[in-house]
């Protein structure tokens, strides 16, 4: 067979795997934004049997062949065209899944959909105990994955967290969250003997959801979100769907008393939505158009929530506006309100947590989750575990089970291996930014003309664009020049900070 | 191999299908509701490659296999077990499936997706001729998929009825409607010769969607709409998703001048709602528990529409609630209002039609497409064809094609034979309505007492309860003890216009 012919042939059936993919994107959506409460469990079947179906086609024989068709050619091209990295991408891809076995790819499914239950139901009910047998069986179930998919002496949690961050380890990402761990209490404490401190209650007001909505479309049209190519519903917890080029829908959910909730975590999701929107559309269905890894993912969402939202130029922008839409804003100047945007806390649950303390949430849940995998921490044993490090951290002990271990819904999934994305994506983020600001000039200036363009620019040409050509350490180089490290985050929580509380 | 192990081969098969059209149903929902613009593309492709894998499944050689094997085995159950049932249907469907060349098949979803469009085109730009070439391809397919389907001598047109009315014949509605046609224009004549005339002015007034929402959700769910089980929306054109078991969701549109339009849409809709959820849920997946036809789906949206919607007893009921939603309303008498409701009158339009008028529109399609499938009228022809039809029965010349001969999407889409439903539909529901209350009692006198469960009660057991296990006629039959026949609807036509008309 020539290349040319198997090559199509790939092409052709990884398009048809994402178009079945995309299928489920929409199934998942519509679970969570419109299905009636009687229609869950046909949506379950739905569900499992588009997943059977991309399972087959992930594992097909015939999907084996063709790739060592294709890559017995593979000389003909060089490193980073469009076939060498959609071959690596295919290649990778199909040795993972043929490596777990038939079986134990469906007790996962089930014992994930089965623990999101138990799970929610166990933080409802406040009762870890109902909760830890499905825990414990989910655990040894990815303790198997991780065991097939391991090649040569490496941690099994590596395996895991592959599947989010490929070519990531633990002790790598050991290496950065060490740095970022030490500094983060370093700034902590600072802050927290700085004589300043917010009014959280400047951002407490009426908030009718009618001009919330006015006030976050505005918002996100302004950054660039393209209202014709997606939609904003609401959901009990937000999220992004790229259902397909020309479908990136998002999600939010609204505090009648605090607009700042809805409008920071549309933001948020705006930003996961725009890397979608910017990912190459010629290359749609292959790996060349699509998202490289999660925490690049994450770094798109925490650019636009944080480094843009939450920042003084933004709001030269857009207080103006909020206070037309929540006039009760009026009383209160626009630095008094960002600094109380900005608050830093010691606080219990990771979503609500500020930037500074954020990563500390994720840097424990690392730490718990490598145990765990490892079998040097028992799943019985992890409430303490837990508590232990919650008190070490944050000071605090959690005053139930709900707002202690059972607040993610993470681990109830099987999602080993996750965690660390969030903080890398914030470290990805932090190096972006710098490196736009370098190139572009004073980027709140621009958000202060209400300029976003710019910055959405410079992420489509240097990160949305190269889909997954480079993988996420290869790509921040490519853009940046240098390796990723915890510096550029470090660095931006210093100087905003610092500035914030009066510090320097 | 034994019959059991076929047989359950086959339930799998069939559910899993099922499961498979029932993600279908949920793009094409969404395409209609919620889908951004650019979002079009994609769910085309989405679309063509289920259709595609659907079709693979209904014509898979092993599906043949496993039906002979079962079949073989037929004496072992009675005629109208499940058994017999479903293997009557299973193999119907593949016979006529693998009689279609796969060819013919994908020129045909082509035809009828591209049809669509250059329709719609067509219609908004009211230019017949851009819509010629379209249609005269797709009756060109058809005609080659009826000769497929045709078996033994019968009219080609035949074949194309059986896909929405299987069993049903172009003659054997002829006779029906010939009786229908000669009884509808006797009635027609008296109305018209009548002093009385409604005054539709009456039905107009300022209409907040809001209001119109609120009274909607109070109508339908006291004729039993289950909100736990589906939704209501908005689209351009009303209709219903059955997408699962206890997932049926139903559109409407709202007339900000008028609420009756979104009213009895969304109760016409809710009529086809009540019939999917009350299929037998243990069956779902089989035809077992599957709508028979199209003209008994549209004859539970009819009696709800219009012998119960626009009955003396549902407005004994609802005036009271209307005029508290529609304040206006109260310097109007409930009387003068249902007269104008019901108000017959020859117009352009059949979704605009009164029941009187309605059927006639249906008959002149009838008799368009039998002569189009026939090869007696060519598409160039069909304007002209069809103003004689409208200046005989309608005594009206449309203003435009679009008011016209492109009034309707079903030729664009390939949907010859679906008309005759319509009217078929509308005397069943006739039928299943006279002897309802023949066995209930008055059921008027149930409606101006909020009492609406007795009717779909009845319904539930002598029609959904039954899904495809009796044809249509041998449903009404085993239901109403008679053959169906014009008879009832022409009695119900007489009686409800000549003393809404004061001629009796």
């Amino acid at each position: 067979m020539k290349f040319e012919e198997a090559y199509r042939w790939l092409l052709d059936y990884s398009k048809t795997t994402a178009l079945y993919e995309s299928v489920m994107g929409l199934l998942h959506w519509d679970l969570r934004t419109c299905l009636p409460p009687r229609g869950h469990a046909h949506r379950s079947e739905q569900i499992a049997e588009m997943t059977a179906l991309v399972y087959r086609r992930a594992t097909d024989p015939r999907l084996g062949e063709m790739l060592a068709e294709a890559q017995a050619a593979k000389n003909r091209f060089s490193d980073f065209s469009d076939e060498a990295v959609n071959l690596r991408e295919w290649r990778r891809n199909f040795d993972r899944a043929v490596r777990i076995p038939q079986k134990l790819a469906v007790e996962l499914a089930k014992a994930a959909s089965e623990g999101q239950f138990a799970w929610q139901e166990a933080r409802r009910e406040n009762n870890w105990e109902s909760f830890r047998p499905y825990l414990e069986r989910i655990l040894a179930l990815k303790r198997q994955e991780g065991e097939a998919l391991s090649t040569g002496g490496k941690e099994v949690y590596d395996a895991l967290i592959d599947d989010f961050e490929q070519g990531e380890t633990a002790a790598g990402i050991e290496s950065l969250f060490t740095e970022l761990e030490a500094a983060t209490f370093k700034l902590l404490e600072k802050i927290e003997a700085a004589p300043r401190k917010p009014d959280p209650g400047v951002l407490r007001g009426d908030c009718p959801a009618l001009a919330q909505q006015t006030f976050i479309r505005e918002v996100i049209g302004a950054l660039g979100y393209d209202f014709d190519a997606g939609r904003l519903d609401l959901s009990a917890h937000p999220f992004t769907s790229g259902i397909g080029p020309g479908d990136v829908r998002i999600t939010t959910r609204l505090d009648p008393d605090s607009f700042v909730m809805g409008l920071f975590s549309s933001i948020h999701e705006t930003g996961h939505a725009l890397y979608e929107h910017g990912l190459p559309p010629e290359h749609r269905g292959t790996p060349c158009g699509s998202p490289v890894s999660m925490a690049i993912h994450e770094s798109q969402s925490r650019i636009w929530e944080n480094m843009v939202g939450k920042s003084p130029g933004f709001w030269n922008h857009f207080y103006p506006t909020a206070c037309s839409h929540f006039p009760w804003l009026n009383k209160t100047g626009r630095d008094e309100f960002l600094f109380a945007v900005n608050e830093v806390r010691r606080s219990p649950i990771r979503t609500e947590a500020d930037e500074v303390t954020y990563n500390l949430h994720i840097i424990m849940r690392f730490k718990l989750e490598r145990m765990l995998i490892g079998g040097e921490l028992q799943a019985a044993d992890l409430p303490q575990a837990w508590n232990s490090f919650m008190d070490r951290y944050f000071h605090i002990q959690p005053q139930s089970f709900s707002e202690g271990v059972l607040q993610d819904i993470h681990w109830s999934s099987g999602a080993f291996g996750y965690f660390p994305s969030y903080a890398l994506g914030n470290m990805y983020a932090a190096r972006f930014y710098a490196k736009a600001q370098e190139e572009l000039g004073n980027l709140e200036q621009m958000f202060s003309a209400g300029e976003f363009s710019p910055l959405l620019d410079w992420l489509r040409k240097n990160v949305h664009s190269r889909g997954s050509r480079l993988l996420a350490r290869d790509l921040v180089k490519a853009a940046c020049g240098e390796e990723l490290n915890a510096d550029s985050l470090v660095s931006y929580l210093e100087a905003k900070y610092e500035a914030a509380y009066g510090l320097r």
